[in-house]
């Protein structure tokens, strides 16, 4: 079950200005299940996304990114569950494509103002025929409130739905942020099986909404991982309506900062949730490394602890057995690492320094750590100031379930 | 279970002259079990070893090579189960120096011609009043002819005891091989809990053993995963007693590529016994990368593959769910990697090209492949000569249960 995580409410979704979204049953894969989203935005939305950086990314990447890149304008995004369009080769571009163009009919607009993301099976290709037929209900369907039945049409093997939702005030006008995110397995930064979306209707100039998006990712979609491996189809995408009312906002503005903050915060919350919820989690991990000499060698520790499955299984027992975590700190990859210089520290308990057991520790006190559902793993190197913190879960038997059982 | 892997027969590992084995029952940490050996080696015996490249390395890792490094000439190996005396700082050093003293004075040798292994939980010194105690046991109980039951003392949560043996003529005389070893979880190269000992009574020059270890272990344990963890104990050592009776081999002379190759591929057979005996394993997997343009890139993405529990899982299931391993290539690293070029097989069947699924492929066929319990995985990259193989197994339930479980 997730993790210290519950769907939200429907009324803690607010609505944005100048969004709508719309789902339907297209059948994609299953029956009787929301499984065809449309997001549709108002005219003059600015639009910025990241995606995976797979080298066999899937078809939907492909063609999002050249939609971007042609600057028209995005107004609407299609999103399917039950068939990932990857490894589909040139047959999946034009599924891709055809898909564009039956929602932009539908919608009176241009196909290259359509961002398609599909999401699961991978190396099959799409069902256009039911897919095709489900955009006309899933326009029909289209209301400013349906943020939470969304966030269930973009689910796989998600349990809960993921929304989160907050407001700001700027120059006088209340700022609404809403996002929505899938995930579960397959979570690695650069950025897994990963769907984000993130709307506000602030009004923000697209070089400033590039930079918040680079920047909130980095926080937090790039900072989890459930089991290392990193998805042909992973999308975050950022939208501002403008329909605020507000002067747009510049980078490096008072505002900028204000709304890049915020915009994080959702997307950190996001990104957490998709770990609480990944693929038979029962723990929730955070893995702090700290007074390294760069981010990314305190990275590289984090990922090594947050990627080894001895000790992720150990967690899924609450067996303080703390020297696998001394053992990946000691294969991570920092050749001149001096071992006896770190400490390690489980919650507020000082485990290890001097390269062994603290003298001061006793198993009870890892023990009890070790039965919260929350625990925060510390490392500090310290050998400089830099720091990195990577937010993971544990592997039980209910993630070789899970996967073993994935398409049957 | 281990796949198709069984015990060898007593009969079958062939002593070798110069080496004999003594074990007894010293309760290190569990009752009646064999769980502390010592190997004697004659007069003039020549030792190689390599050891894990984990920071965190063991205190016995260190005191072999302070001693290798001494050159008095290895005598005797004294190698303990259930405690790694792994993360135990200066105590776990005093620990390893004082055990090989009380070795050495049972054998009437010096300390430094000692070698101390310990593999089992972390963060925890070693016991030394009952490994103490076991020594002189362990010394009354050598015998030329303890090869297995010695395989069995150095099992941690192996199955099956893992022992390999085979004879060659050099210059007319006969010359045996026979080797141990121990693993099943944290199994990667460089090198995972993984003990091997090899011992031969060729008689060889130091430099030319020093190069047959480097290239057996890149030919084998360099070769397998398990988990990804690498472990703080790993350690393979070739011991060549000389009393074959022929002169010397010196390096590449043809006697030395005959002895090279015999020594590799007993070190094969026990390299890969460690993963069809991998924790929770139900699949041997042999992961083939070829034409790639440098051996690194191909054991990039035959790591990738090796690696990733969603494939891991799929195998366990028999679930021909290709486009995890399509993912797998995708993010392996390489960043100019065409995927419209490459080929996967699965066996002999051809599963995908073209960026997609080939035309010819049924999943019918990819899912009779998956059924053996031995597979083989091809991909081909087509953009260089160089290839890479890894051998792995599957994730199951048992794997999480095994782990989770381990030090209860």
């Amino acid at each position: 079950m997730p993790v210290n995580l519950t769907a939200p409410a429907p009324e803690t979704l607010r609505p944005v200005k100048g969004v709508t979204l719309g789902f339907t049953q297209a059948h994609i894969r299953k029956p009787n299940r929301k499984d065809l989203l449309v997001i549709s935005l108002s005219e003059g939305s600015r639009v910025s996304g990241v995606f995976t950086l797979n080298r066999f990314c899937a078809a939907p990447v492909t063609v999002c990114k050249q939609h971007l890149a042609l600057g028209t304008g995005i107004r609407a995004l299609l999103i399917n569950t039950g068939c990932a369009n990857a490894g589909t080769g040139e047959q999946g571009l034009r599924d891709a494509e055809a898909s564009c163009v039956a929602l932009a009919q539908a919608l009176q607009i241009a196909p290259s103002q359509v961002l398609p993301f599909s999401t699961g099976v991978i190396l099959e290709t799409l069902p256009m025929d039911r897919l095709l037929h489900g955009i006309p209900d899933a326009v029909a369907n289209l209301q400013e409130d349906h943020w939470l039945p969304a966030a269930e049409a973009i689910m796989t093997t998600d349990i809960v739905a993921k929304g989160s939702s907050r407001q700001l005030h700027i120059a006088g006008k209340t700022v609404t942020i809403t996002g929505i995110s899938k995930g579960s397995g397959m979570i690695h930064p650069n950025m897994a099986t990963m769907l984000g979306y993130i709307a506000t209707d602030a009004a923000i100039s697209q070089e400033a909404l590039d930079h918040i998006i680079q920047y909130a990712v980095n926080q937090s979609f790039n900072c989890i991982t459930v089991d290392g491996d990193t998805s042909t189809n992973d999308s975050l995408i950022l939208i501002a309506t403008g329909q605020a009312g507000h002067a747009e906002i510049q980078l490096g503005s008072a505002e900028f900062n204000l709304l890049r903050d915020a915009l994080t915060a959702v997307a950190i919350e996001l990104a957490q949730a998709i770990v609480r919820d990944g693929e038979g989690a029962t723990k929730f991990m955070t893995i702090q490394v700290e007074a390294g000499q760069s981010t990314e060698e305190c990275r590289q520790v984090a990922y090594a602890i947050a990627h080894s499955p001895l000790i992720k299984t150990a967690f899924f027992a609450s067996d303080p057995n703390l020297g696998r975590i001394l053992a990946a700190i000691g294969y991570a990859g920092i050749d001149d690492l001096d071992v006896d210089q770190l400490q390690l520290y489980l919650g507020d308990v000082l485990v290890a320094e001097k390269g062994g057991r603290a003298a001061s520790y006793v198993e009870a006190a890892g023990a009890a750590v070790m039965q919260a559902s929350d625990i925060l793993v510390r490392v500090v190197l310290n050998r400089g100031s830099a720091e990195a913190t990577v937010w993971t879960c544990d592997f039980s038997y209910d993630y070789v379930k899970i996967n073993a059982d994935y398409r049957s």
